[in-house]
């Protein structure tokens, strides 16, 4: 069972030979179930968020770029600077520490972190450009292993998670694009939360909590 | 008190000239305000949105773009479908009725779901390129207006949320395009709730429930 938007919904759990357990939505209307990892469609997504996130924000005004949700939450320009760093030093190290070591070595773990030093003293206009090309680097790079099926399914050692799979990795990476975008809506709609006056009754974006990792 | 992302903050409420109520949030490090309303900031996101959602979903593998969060929850095209009607029968009628007829006239209901009438047998690149010229029209007739600031404090009704300002509306129009991304960003995500492994406990996307209006 899961609960998905005040909706839950069953679940069929079954294990194929790779021993993952995979579960299939079962919805009240028939069978849902969400998407296998297929590595072109994957590519299809992470190509194309440099270009959105480049409509979305270059040349917005400032207000829209730095302010957060309070505290040490984070901004648009903080966003960019966070998914900067994750090319540099996560997702394709990651996927060649798995297709070199396995399980053997442990992957560093995510500084979620690094984008302070990594920004500093940049305009977001530059992040914009640096995620660009640190993206297109990666993704030549990915496309470059020419990965197979069975290097998909093969295993690497998260520190905290523990054994994952490449197909596992590069499917968070896709949705880790998305939770980011998800948080940039969030973050820009927040700026406009007295504004919109009696409409906040409405606008499900304005009563998200961000669902930070603990 | 408002509470965001689990931390509660302290508003300082005051009531300027205009009669609305201004809130401003105090966090543990000082005053984090929010935007006030500002009529070219809400067009350079307004004019924004077509072009991030082209980057993201033109061409894009039907997979992402059909799928939705199972029963009758919307998919990426129903999503740009909903944009469309917006466009066509509600930001800007209602902003033309507040300027010309202010309280006595109540807004037609927002049609939540006429979206299906409209997008069938379209493609979703239709659908872009439809929205696209649809949210330039509203915005030169938004620019033809040459709101001053007191227009800007103009009241109209709305049939739930009675009395409500034309910057309430504008700033609404902004947020609601937000709202729309971070529900897309959501679906997309979603797709890889399987696929994405042990890492669904990180993604604070594949905890976000919808938030929508009751």
């Amino acid at each position: 069972m899961w609960s998905v938007r005040g909706a839950t919904f069953k679940y069929e759990l079954s294990k194929p030979q790779n021993g993952a357990i995979v579960a299939s939505r079962i919805g009240l209307g028939g069978i849902y179930p969400n998407m296998d990892f297929n590595l072109n469609q994957a590519i299809a997504v992470l190509a194309r968020t440099p270009k959105a996130l480049d409509a979305l924000l270059r040349a917005l005004p400032d207000g829209w770029v730095l302010s957060n949700e309070g505290d040490d939450s984070w901004s648009a320009f903080d966003i960019v600077g966070h998914l900067i760093v994750g090319e540099r030093t996560d997702w394709m190290t990651r996927a060649r520490l798995i297709l070199e070591h396995g399980e053997a070595r442990e992957f560093a773990p995510f500084d979620r972190f690094a984008q302070a030093r990594e920004t500093k003293g940049k305009s977001l206009d530059q992040l914009l450009d640096e995620f660009t090309e640190a993206r297109a680097k990666s993704l030549a790079e990915l496309e470059a292993l020419h990965l197979l099926p069975k290097d998909l399914a093969k295993l690497g050692r998260h520190p905290r998670l523990g054994v994952v799979t490449l197909s596992q990795l590069l499917a968070t990476w896709t949705a880790h694009d998305m939770t980011h975008l998800h948080q940039l809506a969030r973050v820009m709609a927040h700026q406009y939360r007295e504004a919109v006056g009696p409409w906040v009754a409405f606008l499900g974006v304005l009563r998200c909590e961000g669902h930070s990792a603990p």
